[in-house]
């Protein structure tokens, strides 16, 4: 495989040029060219399994729960009753997996672009795939953008679980599609998307996080870590139709119990707080 | 120079073995070999100029100021009143230049075991050096480890900034450490050092975390994130001899304007809060 050095992949791309991250490669378990990108799984030394999309790391086994719970039960524990979900994106199966656990949630559709990513997830990374296996999911392959066109005011909550805004996800960061979530949320209704890192993409972030204030009376920005990710970090732009909404404010606080029971690795109440307060220089950028 | 490949520096450490960051060099200031260790310091393509000692990274130009900051300001304004400060290590000058900030500060004395390193910074890291130009600083080459143990009740916060548990830096991980840094402090005083990553070591944290809570009747962990250092977020382990402290609120809420006049672009009184509130995960290993 060309793009492996002495069983190093190396990861690259244009949003971050001259700095990246590495890991060693034990096995290639699949790699070839879908409708719309590369998919590369690898199993690695110190990663675990790793899904990699046009050459960009999209999650590894080690932090995958980071992300994943971070994505699901912010917006889902902002909502007093989210009962009925959307997923975009997501074709690994992770976001699915968290989302499903919410006690409150009662059916989640999903829509994903690309078949062969969820092919390749349900073959290699069964731990995120489990997700597809919930009998609240409903999952569709296509176009989320096209799907929310026919779909109005039917969804509490709808997160957007994409790659960068290179490639097939391109559209997911624009305020056309922040239009499009609000108007098939339900009253009180709330977005979650991936919006990207703090350290390397401010400007997506702050772009990103203005077509959401333009299109809700609420919005802001969390973040939680992921070390496979560049930089570390990862945000999150989070809208609410809801005005008086209190990001921060967790509507369903877990206890121990219900962390365990939820086999919640990352999420607990005080981090849903946390994941709010942002550094200084990020604050003033984006207030 | 042998450790580039094609311009690139690839960091690598047998505490992270499997993955690791890379950059891309635009020129190599300095490389060579101290009584203790190996400095370099590269000007990069996207990081700014990077201080690198034994091929481990030790801070960027680009995000150094998120370490400098917190090592400093979170122990700071943990304290009523923190007079007297000692820094152990910090040969770049970044923790100096912090400490010298905080309104309360005095004096600063600070003991750095490698004169190298003061120098290389001085000529090339510039930015962090101006740290030694502050009129509170008294400045020591040295072995931090003996100088403790002739200096018995004296300072009011001691900031361990050394490298990590690997080379010169390995016995200041240790519990006798702690022990030392007990009886250096004054009543009430209070002590921070580096403490490795959540997601690479937590081992590391668990057995430092566990050496101070040992000695110390108040301890605790926080964090903060520096894209430079292995997998993203790096921490601090904090004691502290009133038990009855709360690590999270600060004795001295800083406004707008005393950021600004502190030119703090990353700690500030909210973030010192949400620094020690940890993921599922770690508080219950740290528990």
């Amino acid at each position: 495989m060309d793009k492996l050095q002495n069983k190093w992949f190396k990861e690259s791309c244009e949003m971050w040029p001259g700095a990246t991250f590495t890991f060693e490669v034990k096995e290639v378990l699949q790699s070839g060219k879908s409708q719309y990108q590369n998919i590369d799984v690898f199993d690695t030394t110190s990663l675990g399994r790793v899904l990699v999309l046009d050459d960009i790391i999209q999650c590894t086994q080690k932090d995958e729960f980071s992300y994943q719970e971070m994505i699901s039960f912010l917006p889902l524990c902002c909502h007093k009753n989210p009962e009925k979900v959307l997923i975009v994106g997501g074709g690994d199966g992770g976001v699915a997996r968290e989302v499903a656990k919410h006690p409150k949630v009662k059916e989640i559709v999903q829509v994903e672009i690309d078949e062969k990513v969820i092919e390749v997830s349900k073959k290699y990374l069964q731990f995120m795939a489990v997700g597809f296996d919930s009998e609240k999911l409903e999952l569709h392959v296509g176009d989320g953008f096209e799907f929310m066109k026919n779909h109005s005011q039917e969804f509490d909550v709808i997160i957007t679980d994409s790659s960068d805004p290179i490639g097939p996800a391109v559209n997911l960061f624009l305020e056309n599609y922040f239009s499009l979530m609000k108007s098939a949320l339900k009253p009180n209704g709330i977005v979650c998307s991936q919006a990207g890192t703090i350290w390397n993409d401010l400007d997506l972030v702050t772009s990103t996080l203005g077509y959401c204030r333009n299109q809700f009376p609420a919005a802001a920005y969390a973040y939680t870590t992921v070390p496979a990710y560049p930089s570390g970090p990862i945000g999150f732009v989070i809208g609410s139709l809801d005005k008086n909404i209190k990001f921060d404010q967790p509507t369903l606080v877990f206890s121990r119990e219900d962390e365990k029971a939820m086999n919640l690795k990352y999420y607990n109440s005080d981090i849903h707080k946390a994941a709010f307060v942002l550094p200084t220089f990020v604050k003033y950028r984006l207030a």
